[in-house]
């Protein structure tokens, strides 16, 4: 794969930087395949990728041309945290978050919640069913430490998609990619130690930091590229960081996919330092491109990488089904681990185990990346529609956050109030810094089905950020 | 409740200190009444409770004796652990423990699993299959941090027993009581803090201090009376004692349920010196007596016990359905569960609460108490018969473990190593200390509805001893 999705990606790059402008007619397949020293179907294949993408549109007998039907808000600058280490506030914006129970009468924006109503996760309830139902049922037990043996031959069979070999007795089932955080930082870590975040950064991560008492150090990061190599280079020579935290792939919150060249270079640097990389890749299964991306932990061959995932976004958060494979510091883990919930609940591994191993598991995926692809572009035409002009949004590569940045003077915490009133809640930037930055930025969840209900709910976001920066200028 | 049950443990522990030798005439019901200014018929419920405990029987028109039809092991002395804060060791022989993955060819008689096969469980596989089966299910999405709210109703409800007067708010889910525990230590605790805790202690409980980097300082405990107060004050006018980890009810491993007094006596001990108290009532609904003691929590006015219980020992582990109470620390702990899982697996706790709003709780409890009692009885038989004269063993007044004391040399790692071959497994009593005392003692469990097989492993046990223990006095 890595030929034409290396190409893929220097395109999709030029045009996102704007070197080629919508509608302008790209460089023929002929052309590009002299340049790069690569066979024309390998440029074919780019060029169907970024049609995928919705970044290029084939014209027929004349090309392809950058994609002009859709107006795309800009995207955010690269952005500029405190680059010191920090004790971690907003522990109380995320506790209104996570606190809050569904509601019908509330369109929940905010929560990392996938769609689990697709009829493809059938056989998912029917199997749990199933279990339930056998007085025998092993769910009752305690489990193995280590977690479900049938479930962990599943994992390692699909992270070879990612590039991994990992065996059964390299992965911990934990109680969602929440334990699998938490026991990997306590694996690596100790209190006041220097925790390295790509920056935004998901919440979750960042208050388990702030209870184990790290510091976190957040670096700069664009939004297509992810995590500044320079700047985390800087802060390796200049701090004592023990551990980098990162999501490379379909970053919470910003969606984009690190480069397959920059996640080399990030190990390269992390060996150079020798600090351990925690991969958050519980997205990455939700890449809108197949196969899927490969993770760090792929390219690591001295076991410093802990790779965290879960079926939290694949299938659905309810089972707590996650899992890392920590590396060389598995004893360490299986020790939090251990301590933390002794094991993981029994019957929702085992259902998991059999929906995969029954081959539901690539189906479900397909479906709803496509139906996550197409979320994003309506949640951008929508941005692009009801949002104050100068709204800045992120460029989602996978999963289903849209990332949204509002002029620098804006509270969305005040907005946020105002919402709520109207039956809407969307995720506070701040709770994405350490440091309570990003008051301007707000993140929307697109997984659900579209329907004139969100699009409304999408609406009055807009619409009364537009009331709230008018009253702001007129000084109301 | 409280008269009777009252007078029958101060008879009761007059009898298991020989004050009341086997065979012997008690007094009679009348003697007592006047005695103790209570009615006749509080004396003889106060007989009747130690008549279900088979400590005494009563004969037809002579009154009641002290059992003599079974002979009971002596008691353990009290432990004498080191009493000064120390860092905790034993993980490996706890792991060794917790890898265990059920096998048909090992009775394991070392782990703390209840019997899960008891027709009276069925009706929570049935509400588990009823839930799976629908496709809106609840139990796919992201829980409220706080845990479902229907079943903190019933727990609430539940906890009345104890004389705990909780509302749903009061309480947070937490995936089984090792989180519970976890959570509520960290909310209390910073590493390098000195927690005290009755000895022999649960292991978990024990490598939860050790993972969180606390010092453990063990208390003398007495086999009928539990953590020695008078060792306790010694050691809270010397050392900054942080927090009181404490099994009160149905002790693991000892299986010994403190006497209301001196519940009350550890309260304001603690009041006193102003710690906080970590109650751990993992078993106690599991008393063999009804109604079942009432919690330290009980008797709190200002907040400062965090109760921590789960459904593993009386309905099933592999649920992972805990919970905790966390009185003044509340908001400590909801961020500690919030980093260390996010939330709990949602359909168990929902077939849970079915399980105890259909009225199927009370009847289950009552069936596992009165085997568990059987359990007992036929367990001390058992050690009787078939271990090394000298053997001492715990007189459990509820749940379904012993713990066996054998000669001061003896070394149950190495009895643990021999019995394996032999397909048997025993918890070793080294994992029950901070600092590996204990090694002379084991654990089994009882739980099982007794079989010659069960019996068989029992009697391996016991030969093996006394197979080592003729070795070792042979200098062999
Ligand atoms: C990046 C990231 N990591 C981890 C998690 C937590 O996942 P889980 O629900 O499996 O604990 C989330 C969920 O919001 C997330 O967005
Ligand atoms: C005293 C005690 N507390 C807590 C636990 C852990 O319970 P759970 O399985 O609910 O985490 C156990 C289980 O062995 C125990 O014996």
């Amino acid at each position: 794969m890595t030929l034409y999705f290396n190409l893929a990606e220097l395109l999709g790059s030029r045009i996102e930087q704007g070197l080629y402008r919508p509608g302008q007619r790209l460089p023929s397949v002929r052309a590009l395949s002299v340049e790069h020293g690569v066979s024309l179907s390998t440029v074919q294949q780019a060029y169907r990728l970024l049609e995928d993408n919705g970044l290029v549109s084939p014209r027929p007998k004349s090309g392809y041309f950058v994609a002009e039907d859709r107006l795309l808000p800009a995207l955010p600058d690269i952005s500029r945290p405190a680059q010191r280490p920090v004790d971690i506030s907003q522990w109380e914006q995320v506790l209104e978050l996570v606190r809050a129970t569904p509601h019908p009468d509330v369109i929940q924006l905010g929560r990392g919640m996938p769609d689990v109503d697709s009829p493809t996760l059938k056989p998912l309830l029917r199997s749990l069913a199933q279990i339930s139902r056998r007085m025998d049922m092993p769910g009752l037990y305690y489990d193995n430490i280590h977690g479900n043996a049938h479930l962990r031959e599943q994992i390692a069979r699909l992270m070879l998609d990612s590039g991994c070999r990992l065996g059964p007795s390299d992965l911990v089932v934990t109680t969602g990619c929440h334990e699998a955080l938490s026991c990997s930082i306590r694996a690596v870590c100790q209190p006041g130690d220097i925790v390295a975040v790509d920056s935004p950064s998901f919440h979750g991560a960042m208050q388990t930091l702030k209870g184990l008492g790290m510091k976190a150090l957040e670096i700069p990061t664009d939004p297509i590229t992810g995590i500044s190599l320079e700047a985390l280079e800087l802060a390796l020579e200049q701090w004592p960081i023990k551990l980098i935290q990162i999501t490379p792939s379909c970053n919470n919150p910003m969606g984009y996919i690190m480069p397959e060249a920059r996640k080399k270079a990030l190990l390269t640097l992390a060996q150079r330092y020798d600090v351990a990389i925690l991969e958050d890749d519980v997205y990455g299964d939700l890449a809108y491109t197949y196969p899927r991306p490969r993770t760090l932990k792929s390219f690591d061959d001295d076991g410093r990488v802990l790779l965290c995932s879960s079926f939290s976004k694949t299938l659905a958060p309810g089972l707590r089904v996650g899992w890392v494979a920590p590396g060389r510091y598995l004893e360490r883990v299986l020790h939090m681990k251990y301590i933390s919930t002794g094991s993981t609940a029994c019957q929702p591994q085992l259902a998991v185990a059999d929906f995969i191993a029954e081959g539901h598991y690539q189906p479900h995926l397909r479906r709803m990346r496509s139906q996550y692809q197409r979320g994003r572009d309506l949640m951008c035409d929508w941005v692009t529609r009801y949002f104050p002009p100068g709204t800045r949004a992120s460029r989602p590569q996978g999963g289903f956050m849209l990332w949204v940045e509002l002029p620098e003077s804006f509270d969305t915490l005040r907005l946020n109030r105002a919402l709520l009133e109207q039956g809407v809640q969307i995720a506070v930037g701040s709770i994405f810094s350490a440091s309570g930055k990003y008051r301007n930025c707000l993140r929307m969840n697109f997984a659900a089905r579209p329907t004139a209900q969100v699009e409304a709910a999408v609406r009055k976001v807009g619409e009364t950020a537009l009331r709230l920066l008018d009253a702001e200028r007129t000084g109301g």
